[in-house]
């Protein structure tokens, strides 16, 4: 496969991190949130082992936070989202799709509750604060909203626990999956929480402090000699063996929540206000023609840049494949699809082109593992 | 300068034209609203010197629309902006700044009218469909707001016109700059306006039908031998030479249009609604603390991925660098800069670190040519 460099430049923002985790060997790049988040550090195989066994300390400041504040800000994260927020509570994060009037979907963000008048949405690739903005001035609520100078550093993988545990102390151990809290290092308190864009266990630091920050990150490799820990990203391989959907990737705004498996976070019978819940109402009575899928195939390599067909032995598509990679543990190619029905039960056999050549796969459930 | 691979995925999405550059030699993308924009194919002060005496085809897809369509559609275009659209008339592109309710900048696009109730926005590197959606739900606008299939292909420099009339006719000779119109190629019927992000004249071809862009893209090389056609993008040597504002580049939503120097594009005194438009009268009776400039400094080569601050010789901060390059027409390095009051008198003397090194340079008028 022929590799492109980067052009950078202001537009593409660097993080605090980029300057460290270009010494530390960084050899590619995505763009995400108009920001630069590593994409690899030499072998991605390697780093998923790694990821796998040990820790890694990951630049994921591309998560930007938008930032709700005021009287309506509950009022406008709920139009936002189709989840019922109505019984959230502080110090909590939420995994909320967030959707238009139609229905489609916008962003996949972790919402996080400050208290009922303050919230973050932590978001995937799409300028959120511009259609908060958007609603907040059409519906003269009361709000401000704005992005404010938080830059995540992750902390991922099982040896991650006892790495976090030396630093901050047992307390941190006792954080539950999705809480969030306050916890000092050197006198700087940071907002850290229990979670983090692979299934291996972690957390992710929001750093307000960025001297504190750079210091802490520092301090995680130190500290973190003895359980070999290494820089990292978010990882193509485990994501995908994890089923962690990507916002853009996998899904896009011609989407449906309900399309992508999204239905625990459908609470079409509450008595919340929210956008698109009529057209959502419809799509459940009338049923979806399409869903994700996994995906195996009888390939050892894929590089995948856009949507590919998939087909079935009459040549009919049944669908396309919108993310994949080799997967060291099914020993042959995993992705993720968009499948039409009836074509989406388990075990449907597929046919797919890869450089010219043609593989033969079939359907499975999500996640894989 | 260490170099780094983009990686690539459905979600930095491709073009029709992505498979050809490829062949034709591109050598590295930026990501411009989801989207790869070649950056180089090759030498940059090569690509610069051709783009300056011949012509050159450019794959600008990235610059997406957004259509707005409904009886509300100009009440929403002119919300946005904070230029006067009440004169504006069919078939005429207009350059207007985006901004939002506190005046802060959006985006930059040009607007393109089609009729009084047919709009597109295409867009600087920010995602306005989101803004438009958050407003026209917000406001209960009768509008359908989308992004079509439309893949701009740019023929740009000195000989496009050459090119154009070869393969258009004479007619499209006559299209008067930033007006546009439907030109036909082998029965298709294309919009084609007289524009592009270059001083070096030119066209942009507005490709709804991509077969038969395509067949135009391969048609353009084929006529264009005897002019020198090549393959290009815009140009960061010539963009700069020319002050072709890049969004994100040198403004973004922390900078006001007074600031960016769009005096002529804010009508205060209008009646016409827009966003901001109090905000705006205030920022201009107290006046700006800051504006942008250009710079020009001793220099030989620079690399800017991030604002880089410029002192006076006292060592107080006067300003920040947000975007540069080696000028071969001026013999040294030159830039665009947000200088402080008082600082940006022409001629101010001005110190920068790049590598580590102290270079001299000063505050200039924009544009340098």
């Amino acid at each position: 496969m022929k590799t492109f460099s980067i052009a950078k430049s202001r537009r593409l923002r660097s993080t605090p991190y980029t300057s460290r985790i270009e010494k530390q060997g960084v050899t590619a790049y995505s763009i995400y949130n108009h920001m630069l988040l590593p994409a690899a550090f030499g072998s991605i195989e390697d780093s998923y082992n790694h990821l796998k066994k040990n820790v890694q300390v990951w630049d994921v400041a591309g998560e930007r936070q938008v930032e709700i504040i005021g009287n309506d800000a509950a009022k406008l994260v709920q139009l936002m989202t189709c989840r019922d927020l109505s019984k959230s509570r502080d110090g909590r994060c939420y995994y909320c799709p967030i959707i238009d009037d139609k229905g489609g979907l916008i962003n996949d963000p972790v919402i996080l509750r400050f208290n009922i008048n303050r919230w973050w949405i932590s978001i995937a690739d799409s300028d959120v604060i511009l259609f908060a903005k958007g609603l907040a001035i059409g519906n003269k609520f009361e709000v401000d909203i704005f992005e404010p100078d938080v830059n995540i550093m992750a902390v991922q993988g099982p040896k991650s626990f006892k790495l976090m545990e030396k630093i901050f102390g047992e307390k941190i151990t006792k954080l539950k999956f999705f809480d969030f809290d306050y916890f000092e290092f050197k006198g700087t308190k940071h907002l850290i929480a229990r979670s983090g864009w692979s299934k291996q266990g972690g957390y992710e630091v929001y750093v307000e402090n960025t001297s504190s920050g750079l210091e802490l990150y520092d301090h995680l490799f130190d500290m973190g000699k003895e359980f070999d820990v290494k820089p990292g990203c978010p990882n193509l391989i485990e994501r995908i063996e994890s089923a962690l959907l990507s916002y853009g990737n996998d899904m896009d705004n011609n989407d449906n929540p309900f399309e992508c498996g999204f239905d625990k976070y459908i609470n079409l019978d509450s008595n919340v206000v929210f956008l698109g819940k009529e057209n959502l109402k419809k799509i459940q009575s009338l049923g979806i023609k399409r869903k994700l899928m996994g995906v195996q195939i009888d390939a050892k390599s894929i590089n995948v840049s856009g949507s590919i067909d998939l087909k079935d032995e009459n040549n009919n598509k049944i669908g396309e494949l919108r993310s994949g990679c080799y997967s060291p543990y099914f020993g042959k190619v995993i992705g993720i699809a968009m499948i039409k029905k009836p074509f989406w039960e388990v075990s449907q056999t597929l046919k797919i082109d890869i450089n010219d050549q043609t593989f033969d796969g079939k359907v499975c459930d999500l996640p894989f593992i």
